[in-house]
């Protein structure tokens, strides 16, 4: 798995499937036409594109992106504590989607052209040597109106700089904030585990 | 907070304010009439009534039940894996709901007829010594086709014994199982926060 994230490393062990950490040091900047699931498709894809060389035969990369998308525009991680609350306060009293893309990379032992297939649902490159394949999931988020006091106390006492929307659904913010979520919360969290799971299944059945 | 429950402590201990919990021995039966969220509402009262008389002047305290509701017939917690493994045959492929009532009790100290009002949205009993009020939050929960293997290999490992409807949201089954989720995920957990900070908030306002 290449994540470095704490929540996806803790959904993923709740699957009881052995699996390993590594880093990768990937380019999270993205094509400007990109919108909404399309971004952490792409990037998802380029964290599996700079660890490709490390793969060996049998291995299943799993790398992801999560995304928040509010009226239109991308909200990443903030660089700051004052961008973290400008976008708590853009957040609060509206609803937003959170798109998380997974993409499983592995080596193609065969290297012959009918693994290359496009299927309608998922996405596949030309690359000979390695197969991709990935999926985007979104849930809609509405938060009440939070107070500038409550804004205030996340972000000084959390610290949410590492986190897309600068919010943890899993945190105070969370627990105090979310009005109604539509959609699945792990996905929320980063990390869609059941679908990662249903894939797994298909995959290893295959 | 009168709960034993791990989960509803985690919750609860997420808000940063402190409290305590205590062990209340109540009586969690309830008239065969009630339906739906009237019995979680019942029971929450139930648990509270069975600790009034320790409570002192400024303590407030917190009682919750949840219950699974599928297709009219109530899910509690399961007394052998047997019936572990049937509740979850049940819930298997189908959508239904978590009830999860909050009971909040504080001694009256005016004992005025004033504090004893009605309203449309919370409950209070006519008990002049003491005041009760009470929500009840629903989620909709849709569980994907479970496999027999599945079903036994959640059964075995986790061991769901203390939970309604046999099943942890925050565990594998809930990982694997749920397909869609519409209200509050927390609620699922146990626990509504948000709406327990909300009324804390109005509480300690006031």
């Amino acid at each position: 798995m290449g994540s470095q994230s704490p929540r996806r490393r803790e959904l993923m062990a709740g699957l009881d499937i052995p699996f390993t950490c590594v880093t990768i040091d990937a380019d999270e900047s993205y094509p400007a036409y990109l919108q909404a699931g399309d971004i952490p498709l792409y990037i998802s894809r380029a964290k599996a594109h700079a660890y490709t060389s490390n793969l060996h035969e049998n291995d299943l990369l799993i790398t992801s992106d999560t995304i928040v998308w509010l009226n239109g525009k991308m909200l990443g991680k903030p660089n700051t504590k004052e961008e973290a609350k400008q976008m708590l306060n853009l957040l609060s009293g509206h609803t937003h989607q959170v798109y998380t893309a997974v993409c499983f990379t592995w080596l193609n032992s065969s290297s012959s052209i009918e693994n290359n297939e496009l299927t309608d649902i998922n996405y596949q490159t030309k690359q000979p040597n390695y197969l991709y394949e990935s999926f985007v999931d979104c849930t809609d988020v509405t938060f009440r109106t939070l107070t500038t006091k409550e804004i205030e106390y996340y972000v000084e006492k959390y610290m949410p700089l590492d986190k897309a929307g600068a919010y943890g659904v899993q945190e105070w913010i969370g627990y105090i904030g979310v009005q109604k979520m539509h959609g699945s919360y792990f996905n929320v969290m980063g990390f869609p585990i059941g679908r990662v799971y249903e894939w797994l299944n298909a995959f290893y059945k295959a």
